[in-house]
């Protein structure tokens, strides 16, 4: 089986015999190698929070972002390759500032997602801004717009759902289950950084700090926690 | 057999021996892992019906669009790679828009087609907008325009048909069967709609519920059934 | 002999050592999988005729295309790859207009045929127009002007040949041996439709009907016969 | 041996260990499988006599085009493949009709055909009218400018040759050795007619007829002989 | 395992089954063939200390750069393939310049460093500026801006991060052990260069002179040690 | 051994472990399969010889070319593919036409001589006029300038020497030595043609001939010798 | 060991597991095949000698050139392929007759190298400069400049470095430790002569003589010396 797959899985765009695009199921498979990121949507706005992995106790935490902001309302979390996220949202950066400069108004969350796995999709086609491979990394997009909170989630095949509750990365499969579970639409906002923060905690190998940790929230604007903020949901755990 | 076929299925624009282009009948293999779609044309115009596949209960359904509109008087239902679809979508989207500017009528629903057909035979040619390997989606395109409703079928190669009904996806042999044992010219917009969804019903592994499943119809505009809509059609089986 | 065959095939504009391009005559091999068609010329004009499959009693026979009007003195009937036709259809119909604008005559049979073959002729070469393989189709191009009706019949190779008859598609062998007996250059247009009807007959497993075959004459403007016009053609057998 | 040798033969423009181009002596067999062409110059022109080989009772003879003019004082005769002769003779009638406008005067039958092999050789390079592999045609150039009469002869290596006589083809080696023993300096138009269609006899299998040859002479103008000219001649035999 | 692998490692940017990115991987691995440097942050600034292999006595120990200055405020030592910094470094002396050039103020340490990550990351992309592989090269950048001091650390993936303390090339590994043993956060700027010395010399074969190693400092300008200051640094060990 | 050299030589610029460029070293062999060429240079002149190879009696001698004129002062002998020769003499014949219409003076036979390598040297650069192999050819040009006349011997690798005799082609090893045993630097022009010519004879098969030798020099303008002169000098052996 | 190797070394530009690059290893092989040469540098100036191998005693030795000027006071001797050597050294009298003109003073020595090595790293870059393999060549650079005599060393991977003496070519192991043995920073110019000429004797196969050697110094001009001049260091020896 395997022998017959490595025919065709080194063609960045080519379809197998089951019609299936190798080099895009392999990006997928580098985001379950990557630290866990949890998105939670409340009616008050939607908490983002990831896990750091800090490798030496030299490392500067506040440099391993894995929670950006796109616009004063979008900000989104990540897992899989860092330097393919930031292209990916610095190109988000430049069309939500060019709509608000065109149109003078924000650009939706939808939008702005679509225009993220619109550049997804044309890896391989030889374009200026587009990679020659898939993007490595899978995004959760957190907004408020005119239709309120909202979260979406991005695969490196260009596609993306809308949702409620999505984790992403190595700890996604448990971290999944355990959404299900406590997610109810009735949740406060501060019930969600609460549950988001718990099953954080119980896939990840270390003991949760503010240093191997981020929170964000869009509720409507966004805001990154500072680590005393970040303490206090700890404390409540 | 298929060691000598492994000779020329990567070269994505390669003739075989026997004269065939296997990374075109790979696409179309890659639709039939897709979602099952079904349209049915009346006198009074045409439904589609399509299967969701919600993975997760935190999946918002209304995220996962199967049917789309292109203009006013055509939709599109689909199965295989939805980001590809999307592609083809806002092309067709960008042909009518600007045949309605430059024109003052309407597309007509065969040239709108053929637009969508022209874009997916380029493949491998390297144009701006083409894609480096066959788009990996059938269309159930419907429309209704001076010549009435019409229903179109197109597949990866770029070759369409005009049909009075079409399955496509995981489930369209057995669709198709059963479509064309129901059929006949004289079907009501309503009998269709009941037949249409009760062979998706067959098809499906799970119930049937207005979350997992969505239909649209062109009698002769455009309209994607709301909730409550899906949900009287359901009852009717 | 296969294997050294393949070391050779998949360049596609590369020369085996006996002299050959294999792709050049794969691509004719995906005409004997095409549906049959026919040419007759008469002193009167010329006939067309092509079978139809018809895969499904739900499609719509009239969008099934296997002749098309290049212009209102020449039409052609197609085996092989349908949408590869088209494109080729396409630019002939782009030639023969600009030529009428530019000249204030119609194009001769003679240089659209050429100016197929010319775009043909050029695949792998990496044009604007052209191809990155040969085109996977035959045409019998009929047509009607100073020097009266004439035939031709294209290959991929971007070679062409006039003829006083000719078959092409699967059912091709039979059928031109049958033509070669029945021909004689005194035939009537009546008695070629007789002639090409029953012919294509004989190499068709399905019963004719108005359904799953097409005919036309150039004669001397192209006409596609409606199916009450065909109909008289099959009672005539 | 022939392994090692397809280590270099599907590199268009790649030397062998041993110095040799192997794509262009692929190229000189396409041209060991075409028809036979026979070149004869005499003090009062120059005589060009070719085998049609007319596949089929229905196709027009004269349609099978082998010897072709370039100019009014230029024609040629071909052997290989025909499509690619036909992209050389338009090149060299833009070449010389581009002399007589630019310089008021016909270009020169060596320049003619230097012009040819300029091109030829080029195959591989990218340019915009040279071909991805070499042409698989050889020509038998004839012309007549202030020099007198003139025969060259040229390969696909983008070679040429000036000389008295000169067959290529399938049947070329038994007519060069016939030519040989008949050719001698004083030779009448008339009597290299005859020789020249008595050779084309010899190495053809069927029975020579108006239908299956052609000849033209330029002497010094180019004419296409009809085929009671060529009635003519064979009567002579 | 190894052979599966080498099915995936020789495409620039391809990914492997199980999500990685081979090239990359091999291009840290130069770095680990690399002399050592270390970089080591105070409140007082950074220090930057290097091995230079000096394979000749007849080398000119100055021209052996492993530190460079990009900007007065802004300096970087580097492990791994010289040829490759060079490059990295005057993008980034362009892009301080044209920062200062433009808004009056020196570029931020942070920006600095993310605008040579820009460039590392798209390696394979056919611009202008990038390289069609990774860049064989880490580097440590220390600045001093409005934030204060601040010490970077990058790698051929376009990835970096902001820490304290950090070793890079063939002693890595020990030389980080050492420094997290050592590293306060209230070190004064002369206990620091005691410190990177000292863990430089651990990890090198010969014996420290002003000749095979580099030290400099950013407090808040760059500076590099002279044979003498080197001379008293070593005193101190 | 020869197996892994196979790995190294189809790149038409990739090195071999040894450092090797293999496809030069083909194109390198390509010119010991040519014919041969000598080169003489005296105080008087220099004279250039070269076998031509009459495969047919019907062949014109004089359309065989083996020597050529650059300009009136500078001509070459070659042995190789000689489209190749023609296009490096195209060029060499642009630059000094050039030289003379910028500068008013002939070309130095150097500078020439370095045009020439120029455009050798570039092969699968993709340039304009550049070749995407090495030329198989070698050169011999002779020439006459205010330095006196000269001899320069080129090769396929771009580089070029100046020389007192030189011979090139499949008989050169022999026709070396005797070129260093018969050489001195008092020979005249006459006394050199007679060397030149009976060394050729030397390394023919068949008897030396107007018909299959050229003669010409460089004395100080260029040369070509009539039959009658060629003769001459046949009789003198 | 090799079979894997080979996976790596024929792609340019592509990182080996170990994180070599291959193809610049084996370039800098193309030089230990290469010709012999030394450079000396003391504080009256620079001297370079270079080996001459004189294949044969027709050739003239003068134009055997491995030490060449770039401008007045820097010159160059090289060992490797010479026609890349000559690539490199017109892209260097280039910019340093630009830097001449641009700013009315000689370019830095070290200027110049750095210029040469940025030519010689964007190898496989597709730059129109540049080539698409490393350079073959290494170079020494002899200069003075406002800081006074300098010499470089480059090598395939675009790096250079400052030295007192060094030598490269096939002799290079055994003399540069002769170099290092007979240095002193006190030497005379004279000195260096003798000690230079006297290293590449031991390292020559041949007698030394004023044909098979060249000497040239910048002191604080280019010479390159007469016969007459070499002579005389030969006598000294």
């Amino acid at each position: 089986m395997f022998l017959t797959r490595t025919e065709y899985d080194r063609g960045v765009n080519t379809f197998s015999p089951e019609g299936r695009l190798f080099q895009v199921e392999y990006a997928i498979e580098a985001i379950k190698l990557g630290s866990t990121a949890i998105g939670l949507k409340t009616k008050e706005g939607v908490v983002l929070a990831v896990e750091k992995r800090i490798t030496s106790p030299l490392l500067e935490p506040s440099s391993v972002e894995k929670i950006m902001e796109i616009d004063a309302h979008i900000g989104c979390a990540m897992s899989g390759l860092i330097a393919d996220a930031r292209t990916l949202v610095e190109h988000a950066r430049v069309e939500t500032q060019n709509h608000r400069f065109s149109y003078g108004e924000p650009m939706s969350v939808e939008s702005t997602t679509q225009a993220l796995c619109d550049l997804a999709l044309r890896f391989g086609e030889g374009d200026e801004e587009s990679m020659s491979r898939p993007f490595g990394v899978s995004l959760l997009i957190a907004g408020h717009d005119e239709n309120g909170p909202s979260l979406y989630y991005t695969d490196p095949s260009g596609t993306f759902w809308q949702c409620n509750g999505k984790a992403i990365g190595s700890g996604s499969e448990g971290a999944d289950s355990s959404l299900q579970e406590q997610y109810n639409k009735d949740l406060t906002l501060k019930e969600a950084e609460t549950i988001a923060l718990s099953i954080l905690k119980q896939v990840m190998e270390e003991k949760v700090t503010p240093n191997n940790v981020d929170i964000a929230k869009v509720a409507p604007s966004y805001h990154l926690y500072t680590p005393a903020e970040v303490e206090a949901v700890i404390s409540r755990l």
